[in-house]
């Protein structure tokens, strides 16, 4: 029963890492030239502060997600990786946010602002980001189910020994 | 020594409710008629959906507060407050990302997408939806320092037993 439910944890801790290090990657990765008017430019990830943070927070996400991979069964620090999940599943969840809530300006533009929609000049980018959205979105949730799976662990022998 | 610690999380906990109501109320009351070469017009938080986001999540998350505060000390359902501060601290902050997403494209624009700031023509309501984020984000803190501290008082006995 224990080395069940250490596969299945592990298992979502190698999907979460998969997904938050492909989201990375994706969004590092886009950038499309578009011409306008004979004005050829150049967008990229790191023209939008959003998505730099979106880039930083996975990352972070990512190479903490690899490290404990490796940390063994035994160790105590893992009392200390319910805490680290928490604070890791809150940076995800608010650098996909950031991020949803400028892509939603870029594909449907902002009309009260003057902001108008961007995603018809640059398909390919528009692609990319919300590519990126999906594989944030997929380690955001793994993480969730690790957290409650570690409160529903936790918060059992409570319930047992009644403190 | 549990009295002080019973009060302290009460303090907390009514200093989160009051930030988050006062951060739905800011943001709701914000909007400013803008008069644009004689044709005026009214922005209002309803316009952008990471606003609209951001009122419901306070809202939401300032219920929620409300009802904790009335929860007796001895009721089993604060073990499930545990998970359920998790949840709202996560609601909370990807709802305060994605208006601080917005807000600082009405403050500094994104050249590369061609939006321009728009602070400068509504100043008023830039300050509002600013006053808005702070309010939130005092209530985000208040809710991190009670997870934390939840997480420190159920980790305790664990280590104490050594499971």
């Amino acid at each position: 029963m224990g080395k069940t439910k250490r596969i299945f944890t592990l298992l979502l801790r190698l999907m979460a890492f998969a997904a938050t290090l492909s989201a990375t990657i994706v969004m590092v990765s886009s950038h499309e030239t578009a011409s306008f008017f004979a004005v050829s430019f150049e967008v990229k990830y790191s023209d939008t502060p959003a998505f730099k943070y979106f880039v930083i927070a996975n990352a972070i996400v990512s190479i903490y997600g690899f490290l404990v991979l490796f940390l063994p069964s035994e160790s105590l620090l893992w009392r200390l990786v319910v805490a680290l999940d928490m604070v890791f599943t809150l940076l995800l969840g608010s650098s996909i946010s950031a991020t949803l809530a400028i892509a939603q300006v870029g594909k449907k533009g902002n009309s009260s602002a003057g902001w108008l929609p961007v995603c018809g000049q640059v398909p390919k980018y528009c692609h990319q980001v919300t590519g990126a959205l999906v594989a944030g979105f997929i380690g955001l949730i793994m993480y969730l189910l690790l957290l409650l799976y570690s409160i529903h662990t936790i918060l059992n022998p409570l319930l047992l020994q009644k403190t």
